[in-house]
């Protein structure tokens, strides 16, 4: 494998769209405009029929283009596609996106020229990502092929998580998910139909991209299981790879129409992933919830658990599902007891959970966690928070802020307007928010089986 | 049973509040704020230390106020509630509401209090609702006991969704979904320890209110399972009954301190549920995502689907959930195929999903819906939309608005801040949206839940 042009991808220095447009809402004009938004290197539209695209000089093949180029991005029809790739693999280019869809996915002539790209792919060593795609997102670098607009579609700031998805739509729901939870990505790939390059080529570059701390695959059918199953075993050593697979049974029919793959067989993916150490979701929320967690707190080696809330309806949903998730309630020391006894007021419970009622205010929560971050029995607290409940003051956010060093701690919070805003200021400091217990159970979950793992 | 009190309880003239307290942030400040915030009748504040409370002039007794009293709100200690309830009962108050905790669910002295009221108010036929709860909150009649101020906790409009909850977290949770949800509320009911009124009585009163057409009920623990069982099963004849029961199993041991009662068996429950018509959901975000489709949309008899997508990702996520959630993949007609082959541009996947691809602005959702809604094998249309892509106009808000009359249309939609917008803009004309396959797999699966009972 050819890993040097897969670094070429991400990190290009000079660029060319084909299909570049002058017409606003056509792909072609949209990806122009969002590949020239933050990126440095050059960028050369290709378009023979006119002289120039928002305000650069077009050029009418990519053989006119007077330097090397990094990165070849196409917009244009497969027909098309294919003779500018062949142009492109005679320039020797470093690598291509075909962001176009018409390929395998629609059968026939569509099929066949992927065929054709396939075998000239190979021949050449010419990377290619898609066709069917949505692209590659940098955010270190500048680079954007995607052809949502900024106005559509939020940008991630550069961070830890790599998001791999076969599905375009994911890739952009996922990388704006990753916006909303305060995470920032190293990488976005939507990789499509993967004509040549596929998911298991792409985490075996993570594997040691030092920008990339965990990765996130949202996969429909796999092509070659034992190439997946081999890269995520050896990824999963050095960081955690979180798996969503689309596609597990009546959605088969539809993943053989959207990639040009068959589903698989789901039972033996669910398995080779447990072994290879993958950790695989139940939920589509679960791809960034997971990475959230880990990013801000880290695997877990043990899944002892307390919690500390002031309105306990969530902590019973949430328990119910600990058992499931391979958490369990954690019992406090004596010592804790009696200390929160003595600190807390009589009506207060303290117990697992510590329920400090809807009296509390963030001198409750301070205490309680000043004594639960030290209680040896506790590898994780979940804050269950009703946010809405007047006497809880924002001094919340400093008090977590000050005890989520001593020990992991994770926040599930419900609400409106108030609880976004609150919820937003915790992210930005590095605790973990979830909407509902459920979503907090499945991230928490993601700690500990790769606490096990590395265990 | 006295169901004339509960009337009052939603629609009091006059309202006191033991424990109106001066000191913002204080239980009794923040509700006396919310019940004279839009109540159009009388409130009277009680505190026997002070002469005024907020303007108002303040009672040192229940006795004391020169007017019959529909509604006593507590928020006083058990024992000071005890006494002020006994007073409430000689002055043949309409209905009591008792906010503050510290009762059964702890034991001891709070335990043998709430005995004791509820021996008091069976005698008197005084309805009391709580303790150890948020109360009541009606927007059609102003009426708001919620302790949660109004820059922490968004309040809805009045509509046709009642909300029930034994946890007062999931009450204000729920309450401000309903709200981004845009849908209304005729009624939402935190009941807490439930020493009067439970959730049965309260089903039972909504059965006949002709303010509520939908009823979401979070519950932990049941004390007469029979009843409930008994009251749902006439109610979900009239209206749909939506229920998630927390504490399955290992969140038993929390509700029992949350709530002062044994979770119960949850098989028991789940087939009891069933049997009675309730549509059980499996999430907590599923109680309000299924009334939204059942006010937007209503029952469906059949559950044959069609997607039209310019994104399939999702399409094959929701596809894996259909036998489960009873529903299927319809087949178009040889007629709505062949127009649809005839009418979209040949890169345009016609089938189960109609796939329009990337390249679709509004014009082919358009088309594709007209097709659609005509087509008789059809019961339920999702549109799985990509929003984020920038060839699909803002035009797409009139098409979902001109075909969904014609057959229900249900919305997938997962993004960023653009995305949250015109899902806004979508559900405030009544189109439901979800942010997930899987939340809108599970709504969609009420509809033909309530469709098969009603059918």
């Amino acid at each position: 494998m050819n890993s040097g042009s897969l670094s070429t991808l991400f990190s290009p220095r000079t660029i060319a769209l084909v299909g570049a447009s002058r017409k606003p809402g056509r792909i072609g004009y949209e990806i122009l405009r969002n590949l020239r938004a933050d990126f440095r290197g050059k960028v050369y539209p290709i378009n023979p029929g006119v002289e120039e695209v928002q305000g650069l000089r077009a050029y009418k093949s990519i053989s006119e283009v007077p330097e090397p180029l990094d990165l070849v991005v196409f917009a244009v029809t497969p027909r098309d596609t294919l003779k500018a790739f062949m142009i492109a693999v005679e320039k020797r280019v470093g690598a291509a996106i075909i962001v176009s869809g018409g390929f395998k996915e629609l059968g026939g002539e569509g099929e066949e020229i992927e065929g054709k790209i396939r075998r000239i792919a190979r021949e050449s060593g010419v990377r290619v990502i898609g066709p069917n795609c949505i692209g590659v997102l940098v955010p270190r670098h500048g680079v954007d092929t995607f052809f949502q607009s900024r106005g559509r579609m939020d940008r991630p700031r550069h961070g830890q998580l790599a998001i791999l998805s076969q599905s375009g739509t994911y890739a952009a729901t996922m990388t704006e998910w990753a916006v909303r939870s305060h995470i920032g990505v190293s990488k976005v790939v939507s990789y499509g139909n993967r004509v040549d390059v596929d998911e298991a080529d792409l985490i075996e570059f993570l594997a040691d991209d030092p920008d990339t701390a965990v990765i996130a695959l949202y996969v429909e059918g796999v092509e070659e299981g034992r190439k997946l199953y081999e890269e995520v075993k050896k990824t999963s050593f050095k960081k955690p790879v979180i798996v969503y697979k689309g596609g597990k049974s009546g959605g088969a029919e539809t993943a053989i129409l959207h990639t040009g793959w068959l589903a698989g067989d789901y039972p033996v993916f669910h398995f080779a992933m447990r072994q290879a150490g993958a950790i695989e979701v139940e939920n589509t929320y679960g791809l960034i919830d997971a990475a959230k967690a880990l990013i801000m707190i880290g695997p877990i080696e043990r899944g002892g658990v307390v919690s500390v809330t002031n309105g306990a309806g969530p902590v019973v949903v949430g328990y119910d599902l600990l058992e499931r998730y391979g958490l369990h309630t954690s019992t406090l020391s004596e010592q804790t007891t009696a200390f929160l006894k003595e600190m807390l007021p009589s009506y207060c419970q303290v117990s697992n959970p510590v329920d400090l009622t809807g009296s509390a205010d963030s001198g409750f929560f301070d205490t309680a966690l000043g004594a639960l971050t030290e209680d040896i029995n506790i590898d994780l607290i979940f804050a269950f928070l009703v946010l809405q409940d007047t006497p809880l003051d924002e001094g919340i956010v400093d008090v977590l802020s000050k005890h989520k060093s001593r020990k992991p701690v994770m926040v599930c919070a419900g609400g409106g307007q108030y609880t976004e805003r609150i919820t937003s200021t915790l992210e930005s400091i590095g605790v973990p928010v979830y909407e509902t217990a459920e979503r907090m159970m499945e991230a928490a979950s993601a700690l500990k089986r790769y606490g096990e793992k590395k265990g």
